[in-house]
């Protein structure tokens, strides 16, 4: 094998790796992540998937910065394809909530921030950083809808992208403790009164 | 000892064991809690403790009811002294921020909901139950404000509630991933906007 199958090879198992680790953590959290239960899940040696992540923690920060990826291109993407403004920012909100959905038996990064919230050190840290940029992101798309005229000019920005998280959060706890369809309806009930009709 | 007296102090004993079992359950949650942790805690034998709490489910489920009782006590009861309307429902959502702040190391309630969301059994069926009965106080407070003129007629009090439960869990995120003062304001703001100024 030359050296560039060579590493094709590596990345593919790195990636097939991370869906594993991914999984696990989804279920478990990061504390329910090692590299022996990984290796186990895998069916690989513990060296093996040693070689790809040198240590638990490095495997936890990869698994967080896997899952921010797959975030991005399941929920950010797509709406890229959207008028900039109004249709974009409520595209960002429809995909965020479709997230929860997929991820009704824990969203990896809402878990890991309820995990590492209350405990300093580099796993916290990577989490603040991730849940900055998304803020920020949010913080853009609402921007870009007052830029498009379809917000009034005096519009907070960041409290905007406050209440949208506040309401995915209230989606996410009452579709797992109450029922999905009502909590999917009162969150895009509560986008359009926050937002207002787009303006056409 | 006559038997009153001996009931007394077993509801003094029983009283200072939930508060220690809170303070465990607050910063471990529920699956923190068992009785030989509690009864090393609180200086008692195991039997001791297993008098009082018949089992370690018995022991988390009357931990969850302390809880629910302490919040209450916190949050709504002063509320009442306000008067019916948005100024009661404002009273509650303030002294709800205030519960937050002062349980800065975990909510045991908010953490069992975590926990237990997607755990059958007799918890989760606890836990559906109390969180079902706050909403249901949130949203008779939104029916008085409507029923003072404070809110338009056809306001959807279970709406309203929802997004205050979306408020109060952004608030408990941001204050522990990042500061605490801006999430505050930014949980009034979103009251003040979504709930309008009171009509004096």
């Amino acid at each position: 094998m030359n050296r560039l199958a060579a590493t094709r090879k590596g990345v593919a198992t790195r990636d097939a790796l991370l869906d594993h680790a991914y999984a696990i953590a989804a279920a478990q959290g990061l504390e329910g992540l090692s590299l022996g239960e990984l290796a186990r899940v895998a069916g690989m040696s513990k060296s093996g998937v040693f070689a790809h992540f040198g240590s638990r923690e490095d495997l936890q920060l990869a698994v967080l910065d896997h899952a921010a990826q797959r975030f991005t291109d399941q929920v950010l993407v797509p709406a890229l394809r959207a008028r900039r403004g109004h249709a974009r920012l409520r595209a960002i909100f429809v995909g965020w909530l479709d997230w929860v959905r997929d991820n009704r038996d824990g969203c990896p990064i809402l878990s890991a921030t309820i995990e590492y919230d209350g405990r300093p050190g580099i796993l916290r840290e990577r989490i603040v950083a991730l849940q900055t940029r998304w803020r920020s992101e949010l913080r853009r798309a609402v921007q870009m809808t007052i830029d498009a005229g379809e917000l009034p000019p005096d519009t907070d920005a960041a409290q905007v992208g406050f209440e949208l998280f506040g309401l995915v959060l209230a989606y996410h706890h009452d579709a797992r403790l109450f029922e999905i369809e009502p909590a999917a309806q009162q969150s895009l009930r509560a986008f359009d009164r926050l937002l207002g009709s787009p303006v056409s």
